[in-house]
């Protein structure tokens, strides 16, 4: 990766003042000649060690405000496979069970929630509850009345609660919000968002309605409501919705397989999603009155490709989940307080869409929003 | 654009057996190695001298097998531009009250018909009657039932009836087509196809629900239904639709702004579409079980660019109307059937699922096809 100072990596890709304020959150291992942070760093236990988990604690070898200081797992073994991996002290290993006792431990900041969809609520509330600060995965968790739950639990404990939306710290989304909301091509007409891949075990806890609340859209689906929402810096107003055909009834069974809806907008925007386990897409577009912008890919983990109708978009390909856990990281250590785009409102926020998309798919109804 | 013989362009391109045989619908201008055809040409009128009229008019410069014999307006100051730049001869113009008279006329072979959708019907009609042979442009009429009562009067006449498909002669559909169909990737599980542009004249008469029938999906979503259609080899079994917000009170008045589809198909394949014109969109986008593929810009004039899992695509960019225009012609000249792909039956086809969508969009309901 090419490295370039914060100066002329924002004069070269030409993000305006507006976002090179949020630019915070691009991590400064980007930037050689900013002075790197060496002050104490913020103690993160991940709770749930899936295969996502994984791949955040990969990411603080990137990191600059966050250190992986504590495990929450049920299975012993694993556990014992992290403990060695990541050097993680045998007091700040919890199970399940003995969770709670993190209130007593000092060395532990925040709890980082990765477990199922349907566990997010209560091991967020127990967390808070342990006087911790929480950062939760998305979706926030199986619909907007948990959300509230979660939002006030952390309110009441004094502590504050993020939503793993890693897209916000990613500088091709960030160019994407700035085209859409400064109306640098005029206003959007068309957003066409789709993320989707094809699943194939049937043993995967994602297609387990329990688990997982629903399918695709609960998964990858929420990036399309959310990309949909910051680009044209709305709420939407009301929601059609489809489910697609069921593809595999083995797999298909308890969630959908393939789900397209569209968001109407106050500004005369629309936005037709798709989000499906039945194939690979990948893909943000943008069509506004004077001109188009698009990413693809540009919603999972990148590297990314865009273009506008100016030419080629070229940013820095960064550690998401580093650029992530610093953002919001910083902050917490600077006891400052989550900007609501990164915290549970936001996570409300697209929970009450995703709750009508499925309403409107279930019953062919136009679901208003506003 | 780049000359090479059909037998290296076949080579280079990948074109399957299947697909070349119908290669024969790409002009042999483009093949150097080839005898070209000096028989006797195809005498066509154009009837209806409109902004497309001109494009068709420019293609016959590149036509083997077709030739600008003839035109019906009924502006007199166009049909003094036509005579002159066309060199058409004073028997062979003729306006909308003396149209009839084409009958007698042995200097025409075949009426292409360029006027507005609503006068589609009536004026293949009388040239049927006129025992001549039609093109129609899309969409074939206002509704299904025109369509048949179309295919029935030149069925009657002895006459054949093509419709202006231009894009099933292009290259790069040609192999979207052979993607699909063939099963490459698979079988497709996902279609997004979009196209549409910015209006801003309120003049238009493609804005007027009597002339037009309806907005941009009579206009250019038509062609994504088409490609849904001929990449997935199927008919769909029922549709969902939704009207997008009204953008410009003044111009979308009579006719949609915007309208998204979803078409399901029996083999497990959902299209969700768009057409619009509200701003500028052209994209066709395939998702299968182990690949996917796509143009962009892939369904307008062209060029097209385009790429599957495997890398980019490369054809020739061709003259899209000589293209078609030849493929109709030559099979005219050897008094051979039309395939229905390209003929009435394929307008009918389009017209019903048409009908289905402003009726699903209109009603909110699912509408049942098969």
């Amino acid at each position: 990766m090419k490295k370039l100072s914060r100066r002329n990596f924002l004069l070269n890709t030409g993000i305006a003042a507006s976002t090179a304020t949020a630019a915070v959150a691009i991590p400064s291992l980007f930037f050689t000649n900013d002075q790197k942070y060496t002050g104490r760093k913020l103690n993160i236990a991940l709770c749930g060690l899936g295969r996502y988990a994984s791949i955040l604690a990969d990411g603080f070898a990137y990191s600059e405000y966050c250190k992986l200081a504590g495990i929450i797992t049920g299975t012993p073994a694993k556990a014992e496979t992290w403990k060695k991996q990541y050097h993680i002290p045998d007091a700040n290993i919890y199970n399940y069970q003995d969770f709670d006792n993190i209130a007593n431990n000092k060395d532990i900041d925040l709890v980082y929630i990765v477990l199922p969809n349907s566990m997010h609520k209560e091991y967020t509330i127990r967390a808070a509850k342990g006087g911790k600060h929480v950062i939760c995965e998305k979706p926030m968790a199986l619909n907007a009345a948990d959300c509230e739950e979660m939002i006030t639990a952390c309110k009441n404990a004094g502590v504050q609660l993020a939503i793993g939306y890693r897209l916000h710290y990613e500088p091709y989304n960030l160019e994407l919000k700035r085209l859409g909301q400064e109306k640098v091509f005029g206003q959007v007409r068309l957003i066409e968002a789709s993320l989707g891949y094809r699943t194939t075990d049937p043993g995967e806890w994602r297609l387990k309605k329990a688990l997982a609340g629903g399918g695709p859209l609960m998964n990858v689906g929420i990036y399309c409501v959310q990309s949909s929402r910051y680009v044209s810096g709305e709420e939407p107003t009301s929601v059609t919705a489809q489910f697609g055909p069921v593809t595999d009834n083995k797999l298909f069974n308890e969630v959908e397989a393939s789900i397209m809806w569209q968001l109407d907008f106050p500004g005369g925007l629309v936005s037709n999603c798709t989000s499906t386990y039945a194939c690979g897409v990948d893909r943000f577009f943008a069509s506004a009155d004077y001109g188009q912008f698009e990413l693809s890919p540009g919603i999972s983990y990148g590297p990314f490709k865009g273009k506008t109708s100016n030419g080629e978009l070229k940013f820095p390909d960064i550690n998401q989940q580093a650029a992530q856990m610093d953002g919001i990281g910083k902050l917490i250590l600077e006891n400052k307080p989550l900007p609501s785009h990164i915290a549970g409102e936001e996570g409300l926020k697209d929970m009450k869409v995703i709750d009508a998309i499925y309403k409107a798919a279930a019953t062919g109804e136009r679901i208003m929003l506003a």
